[in-house]
This record gives structure tokens, C-alpha cells and sequence, in this order.
């Protein structure tokens, strides 16, 4: 009755039934090897007494943990909604398989591989879901050293044929999204669509970035304001005034973040349409447009790469996903 | 050299020093029953093969999970990022209790006690971590019935005595923050300051209500203008266009969450002060004050009501913690 702090036990399974623990082992691991009679009078105590054989045991007994490890990344202002979404859906693509998430935090990427050293360790993960790659990211090559199971949100930036990394990976096509959202500018009429990014080299960022080049050399308009700032609301607006004052002309503006939309609607008004990057409730509440990744689809396809089709982490796995956003136009 | 798949197993070490797996056993467990050359030559063995006792096997000889299993509630809007950041605070408070937080997703109470029936029953938590508790909420007895070890982030609503509440619970003290906005805006000279709330009965909504109340009968003024609504944006902004619309005076406006805060602003433009609550990225963006919760205390305060100062759940505690929240005030 209490299966917390008392739980029946083997022992008192094989007293209840007259029989020894080793036989109750049988009865749970090996039932073909017990008789009719006992098993029935042993499967009548585990009734009686309420037994479940506890999880640990279960576990130990498969070597699996049923357990995938995610770092719980830092609280980033506006954008980090992005994140706390997929990780709802990977909860929830996750239990579909019967494996579970493990949170952990670090302060940063050493301190990351220092956590996933002691998980790894300490058997507690079947493998890694990795967030946030970056140019120079250490974690792939330490997790392939280790032959740790693993797949990314993210492209493996920076190597030089990502379609041939030696992990799996799923990630949104922000080049497509951009130039998506750049192509229904220029239908619209606009014809100084502006782009607003981060520093170069940026994986995502230099993406974004070639989806609005792509967009407007493709209609035969010049390609002249690319502005970069870091991702910040006052940055942002700084960064735009300044342009504008030095004289360059936008009609419309798309930018490789909520938090660049936002700093730049404050310094062009209402006037200038303005599309920003990962529809966060920000974007939302101010009826800005916005590029929205398929947060459930990645979380879907991050499972899949790594489990297949089945209930366990597969060993090795080298499959990719790039999947396409879409664009939430707002008046 | 590859833990994850193949680790080294009692049996390869029982081979390599040439002992039974009884002795390796007995040398992780009660090393003091073997003699000293053979702890030795065993302990070379496993230092040899890297062999690391399986965290399930651990788990299992201690009957604890280390695991605290956490409902990661759906995304909501713009508020969403309180919970998130409570979460971060958690997992970091329990990875220095030696606790890991394992994640489940529910559609609605009654799926969220079934998620928690399945991990009661297979050992896989220690306890839970309840979060946005209601009037009405029925997790409290369940567990209690159950025995199951639980602190809420929320008060148990509608208890005759909170104060006497059979389980430990944290809260934040809403009253005092709203009372606090209100009594700034009060000694900075207005004299209408009116409140955007939720419909009755809602605990934490009740309890804001409450704080902007005391705050203005304190003042000798009449506490007129108490509006509610829907927590969303647009009902916000409507709610406040009719109110003024029918002669209400309002020359600041205290609100329950930042979602009415954004509505209350798009009725009332820039030139009334509000007051939203939880300081999210939304608030922050647009340079709204905003109340907010001290949720690293929050998550601190959970564990040890959960865990008093060691590294084990309690098996009952009924404590409980009020905090005082802050007003961020901008300009």
C-alpha cells in the first residue's frame, strides 16, 4: 500500500508463496523454466503483495538506462521559448518510446562534457540529444570518441561536407526561411528589402543570410543593405538608425531573429515591414511576422535518428534532417 | 572504452583477477569481509577494465531513484517563461542534492496522475515537484493517500488553513508585490490607480487583487476600478478600451500578469503607467515594470522542504515557505 518507502520485495514474494527467491527470479525472468503450479501459486503472491519489480532492476537487467540526457540551456531572453518548446515536444516524442529525459545544466561547454563524462559514466544515459551547435563545438568529436549515441539540433558547423558527419543531426533550413519570406516582400511590391543578421561566421546566421541574397539577386535588385549587429533589442535599433541616417533606404526588413525584428521595428515605426525569427511569443504579442521552425517535426525526426523505429538507442546512426520553416505573416 | 555499449561487467572482472562474482560483489559492497590481497588484486581488476558499478545496480541496493519527476507543462504564451526558468532553477538546486529531474508531459490532470501512478509504480521517482497548483487541484491527496513524497510551487487553494496544508508547499506572496506597485505609484502622486485582473475564484489572481486593494483603502482613496478578464491580450486591450469608454478613470494600472499588462498598454498607450506581472521577455522588450518572482529562492526552498538538508527525500515534511517578490520598475 505504500510503494514508495516500503515496496514488497522478492523475499517477501518467495515467503508469501513458500518458495525459494531464486524460483520468484524464475518466475519474473525465465517463467518457461518453473512449473504450472508454482508459477501460478508466485504469480498469486505478486498479486497478493502488490510486488513490482522495481525499475532499477529492470533496467539492470537490459543495461539500458531508457534515459536520454539534454542540457537545460541557459534562460536567453527572447528567443529562448524556441528552445523550452522543442523540449516539450521532445518529452513527448520521447514517452512515446518509453524513454525518459534527463535534464542537466552547465555553465558551459566544458563544464557540458564534464556532466556528460559523469552520466556516461555512471550508465545513467542511453545516449544525448545536443542543442545549439556551433562552429568548433567540441561535443560531437568527445561523444564519437566515447561511441556515446547521439544526435543534434543542429548542423555540424564548420565541418566541410555536413552531409557526411559521422552522427546523425535534424536542423531547420532558416536559408529556405528567409528566402521565403524575402521572395513575399518583393511579390508584395517592396523593392529595398533589407536584411538585419548576426556576425560572421554564424551557422545559423550565415544561413539566414544567404536566404535573403538568394531572394533579391534572384528579382535582379541589388544586394546592398546587410546589416549585423549582436542579438540584442537595443543593438538592434542602434544598428538600424545609424544605417538609416548614413542613408541607406529599406522598404521592408527580415532578420535572423525576434529579438533583431523587434530593436528594428523600433527604429523604422509601424511602416516598414518587418519579419523576424522563431515566432516567440514577443513576436506574437507584438504582431510581428515571423519564421517558425517545425519545432515538433525536429523533435520527431531528433527520435528517429536516434532510435529507428524501435524502444532502444540504436549503436550507430548517420542520418540528417533538414526541414523546412514556415513564414507566420501578421498585418 | 565504450561504457555506453559494452561496459565492463562483474563477470569480466570476476575472470580477470580470478575470483567468483560473489567476491567482486562483495569487494563493492562489503569490502571489509574480504582479506586484503584479494580487495586488492579485485580492485586492480576493476580499475584494469574500467569497470564502473551500473547506476541501476546503485539504485537498487539503495531503493532510491535520486529522481524527482517534474510535470513540463504546455507552452503558454507570453507567461511561459516563468515555469521555464522555475525548471532551470530546479534542476540546477537538485544536481547539488546529487538529484536528477526526470521530465513528463500530461494533457490534463487526470492524464498527469496516470503519468504519475506509472512512475509510483515503477520506482522511477523519489518524489515529485508539482507546479501550478487550483482550487479543486486533486494531486495533493492523491499522493498523500499514496505516501508519495511531493512539495507544490503553488499554495494548496481553497484549504480552510494553508498553514496546516499535510505537505510542504512555496509560494510567492502576490499580495505584497502588488501591494508594493501600487504603493510606488501611489507616492509618486496617482490618485486612480486602478487593477486588470482574473475572474473569481482564482488563487494567485485573488491574492494580487487583494495587494492592490490594501494598498488603496491604506491611501484613503475609493477602490473603484478592479477589472477582470481572460489572461490574453486582445480581451486585455478590449476589456480596458470598454472601461474607459463607460467614464472610468484610470492615471496608472496594476495587473495581474504581463499578458493583461501588454493588453492594458495597446488600450492605454504609453503615456499611463502599468504594471504587469512575472517580468517576462515581453515586459522586458517593451520596457514594462513587472513584478518579479524569485524563482532561484522558489526552487531552493522546494528542495530543502523536499530534502531538509541532506541528500534524500524526506518521507514527510510540511513546511512552507511565502517569499516576497520585486517590482522591476522601468521607465
Amino acid at each position: 500500500m505504500n510503494p514508495m518507502t516500503h515496496p514488497a520485495t522478492v523475499a517477501d514474494v518467495a515467503l508469501a508463496a513458500g518458495v525459494s527467491r531464486q524460483t520468484v527470479s524464475n518466475v519474473l525472468n525465465r517463467p518457461e523454466v518453473v512449473r504450472p503450479e508454482t508459477l501460478s501459486r508466485v504469480q498469486a503472491a505478486i498479486d497478493g503483495l502488490g510486488y513490482r519489480p522495481h525499475a532499477s532492476a529492470r533496467r539492470l537487467r537490459t543495461r539500458q538506462s531508457s534515459t536520454l540526457g539534454v542540457r537545460l540551456e541557459p534562460v536567453h531572453g527572447i528567443s529562448g521559448a524556441v528552445l523550452d518548446r522543442f523540449l516539450h515536444a521532445l518529452v513527448e516524442c520521447a514517452d512515446e518510446r518509453g524513454m525518459r529525459i534527463l535534464l542537466f545544466t552547465a555553465t558551459d561547454v566544458d563544464d557540458e562534457l564534464a556532466h556528460m563524462e559523469r552520466l556516461v559514466e555512471g550508465s545513467d544515459v542511453d545516449g544525448f540529444v545536443l542543442t545549439s551547435t556551433f562552429h568548433g563545438d567540441p561535443r560531437a568529436a568527445w561523444l564519437g570518441e566515447r561511441d556515446v549515441p547521439f544526435v543534434t539540433f543542429g548542423r555540424p558547423w564548420g565541418l566541410p561536407d555536413m552531409d557526411a558527419a559521422p552522427h546523425p543531426w535534424v536542423d531547420v533550413d532558416g536559408r529556405t526561411g528567409l528566402r521565403e519570406a524575402t521572395d513575399h516582400l518583393l511579390a508584395q511590391g517592396h523593392r529595398r528589402v533589407g536584411f538585419l543578421g548576426w556576425p560572421s561566421p554564424s551557422g545559423q546566421g550565415d544561413e539566414r543570410r544567404r536566404g535573403w541574397q538568394d531572394a533579391v539577386r534572384s528579382a535582379g535588385l541589388p544586394v546592398d543593405v546587410g546589416l549585423t549587429c549582436e542579438d540584442d533589442v537595443a543593438e538592434a535599433t542602434r544598428t538600424v538608425t545609424a544605417a538609416i541616417d548614413d542613408g541607406a533606404v529599406v522598404d521592408a526588413l527580415v532578420c535572423a531573429s525576434d529579438t533583431l525584428a523587434l530593436g528594428a521595428r523600433f527604429a523604422l515605426g509601424g511602416g516598414v515591414p518587418v519579419v523576424g525569427y522563431d515566432d516567440t511569443p514577443v513576436a506574437e504579442a507584438l504582431r510581428i511576422s515571423s519564421v517558425e521552425q517545425p519545432l515538433v517535426e525536429v523533435a520527431s525526426a531528433a527520435v528517429e535518428l536516434l532510435m529507428g523505429a524501435g524502444r532502444s538507442v540504436l549503436p550507430a546512426s548517420t542520418g540528417h534532417r533538414l526541414l523546412a520553416p514556415r513564414v507566420v505573416w501578421r498585418g
